[in-house]
């Protein structure tokens, strides 16, 4: 008889699911996964695939029976559902009503609001002329529109800079979250996780750089980052983690303003794209601490292995195929760490990501973006 | 349509095809495993398993078909097997010619002589009396007795003392190698890895303790070392796989004698348990460098990133369920990183190894045989 150690299921089966399975090997866990077709990334490499749809409830109760433990690639559960396998005595970690502040915006953004975490100012605007109305409360325009469920990667969210192209987000029918444009310096993250036995840990604080609202790079540690505001980050990490009793990996995206304050742009309870630069930059990966904690096992040591650490996204290009390019990264640069994610390349879709650790940030850099790149097409040497 | 990356078939539901599995997700290829059961370590995690017999070239040929190469987690596929899927069209590598090196101690043997690399004297012997001559040549009793074929961890192997005893090897009708009793200062392996390109890197030499004949610990780098004497190591195995044409991992299984000189023990090729330090303790694992040679890719960075690395293998003792140990183990050292197989634990039987990283050797190593002692149950607190 084979052991029989604990079965995490994870619904989705993007990278991140990929990712968690391949960090779950060591821990001799069982991996389970739900996924909506045998090509998709993860249900490429998990053995226990069960092929679904995570809107159904009945598809949702076949994968999670056998579960220790069911938890996420992303938001897009049904509330009702999570709180049935509840009921059905399945662990949902995060549970439906710390996962609710990552499914809706005006949720988090009203309870950050009550917590006295730093925001943009926001509010939820009726149409078109509200958020005129609003543009006036906060100064003016240009004002950032969102809607509350559904959005990722730049997807849902709108910078508008009058009334008539307010009109666009209204048009998806679900509620309009305003918020004002902030005078950013630059975008961080601090990475969190938490075990329901309340233990929890602080990644290093990152610096996010995106690209058409998509992150392209991740530095780790964020450069030039005072103490005192990387503490004030993690605070505010940890601060949230705990108040909305979150299990698992949370990731808080913030804004450091030019008049020094930082605000919180968006959460997500999972593993997440700040921080893929742990699989190879830290003691452990974020993906290993987020099976840990769902599992509610002692979570591991956080902190980075390098001086610095950087990581660029691989995206879609003109090549349908980045195998051939493996050649020329690998050749020219044998430090470089590769992450693709068996995804169809479709032009602007992350489909991979290259990590890069050393002493020597700008060779660092360099070279990370270069494998990046050379991986999309975008450059031929 | 999903992205085709070409697909690598290893032969052999272990550990090592485990974690081969695990190195090959952020590559981004397909991995397709040959295994006896569902409930092989390997099989519990990967995605594209076949269930079937390695000696039963019908199965190896439904394994292959959609294979670009085949490589492996153990040596026991026969030869001729080997040459009719080479036949098929399949890349096999390690290839027929090499791979006989390591499944054939009497002709490893014969082939490193012709070569030049220094072994413990050894022959082919006929029976005990024949035995005692050799006793007689080499300057006395003990004396080491090693079936050709199908050994490993200590298996297959005996140290006699006299005649009656060196009876027992002949019983299993395969020929016997005898080889001196070799009074060796420690054990050291080297390990490189080549691809048909012929490209090579080298790992760190390192210092591998056994028990019962059971590697128990490896530490990377080999404490006190020489530089000379470690270059020496490197050339000897860098020699090897090129005299001997390997494609993937080489492990050099070597003794340092107490008068100063390297004498070869064992080779095998592919992954090695004195390689599994380099997961959690060099740039680019073996289990990656074995992916990317057998793909003809470039080779992954071999070097160490931390000082000091010690592996730990935990072995069954007399708990069958080790799982409630992680509390203790992972609560008292968020460091330690520990690699569990999925295997039914049996006493001495290799079931996980913990890996640690450091500065202070001894530090690293007393937490690395705290912890996998504590998951054997050989320690309570």
């Amino acid at each position: 008889m084979p052991v029989t150690y604990p079965i995490v299921g994870m619904v989705g089966g993007g990278q991140l699911a990929r990712m968690t399975h391949q960090a779950g090997i060591p821990l001799g866990i069982r991996f389970r996964l739900l996924a909506a077709s045998a090509d998709e990334s993860a249900a490429q490499a998990v053995a226990d695939t069960v092929l679904g749809d995570e809107k159904a409830l009945g598809d949702l109760r076949t994968f999670a029976q056998p579960c220790a433990v069911v938890t996420f690639d992303h938001e897009h559960v049904p509330t009702e559902h999570l709180r049935a396998l509840e009921a059905d005595g399945i662990a949902v970690r995060p549970g439906p009503d710390a996962l609710v502040h990552a499914q809706d915006k005006g949720v988090m953004r009203e309870r950050l609001a009550e917590i006295g975490i730093p925001c943009p100012r926001n509010r939820i605007v009726a149409d078109p002329a509200d958020v005129a109305a609003f543009a006036d409360e906060v100064g003016g325009w240009p004002v950032v529109l969102k809607t509350v469920r559904g959005g990722y990667d730049g997807k849902g969210v709108w910078v508008v800079g009058d009334t008539e192209a307010a009109a666009a987000p209204f048009r998806a029918g679900v509620p309009v979250l305003a918020e004002e444009k902030v005078d950013f310096a630059r975008e961080l993250a601090a990475n969190v996780v938490r075990s329901p036995h309340g233990q929890a840990v602080a990644y290093p604080v990152v610096e996010s750089i995106q690209e058409d609202g998509v992150c392209r790079e991740v530095i780790a540690p964020a450069p030039d980052l005072s103490e005192e505001r990387a503490v004030e980050a993690q605070r505010i990490a940890l601060r949230i983690a705990g108040e909305l009793d979150v299990t698992g990996h949370l990731a808080v995206e913030l804004f450091e303003t030019r008049d020094g304050r930082i605000l919180v742009n968006e959460l997500a309870m999972r593993p997440h794209n700040s921080g893929h630069w742990t699989i190879d930059g830290a003691v452990t990966s974020q993906f290993e601490n987020h099976l840990r904690a769902v599992l509610d096992l002692p979570l591991g040591d956080p902190r980075a292995r390098a001086k610095w650490t950087v990581m660029v996204n691989v995206l879609g290009g003109d090549y349908p195929d980045m195998y051939p390019a493996y050649l020329h990264v690998m050749a020219r640069d044998p430090g470089v760490k590769v992450h693709m994610y068996g995804k169809e390349v479709k032009p602007g879709r992350k489909v991979g990501h290259v990590t890069v650790c050393g002493d020597d940030l700008d060779d660092v850099r360099a070279r990370a973006n270069h494998a990046a790149d050379y991986l999309r097409g975008s450059i031929t040497e």
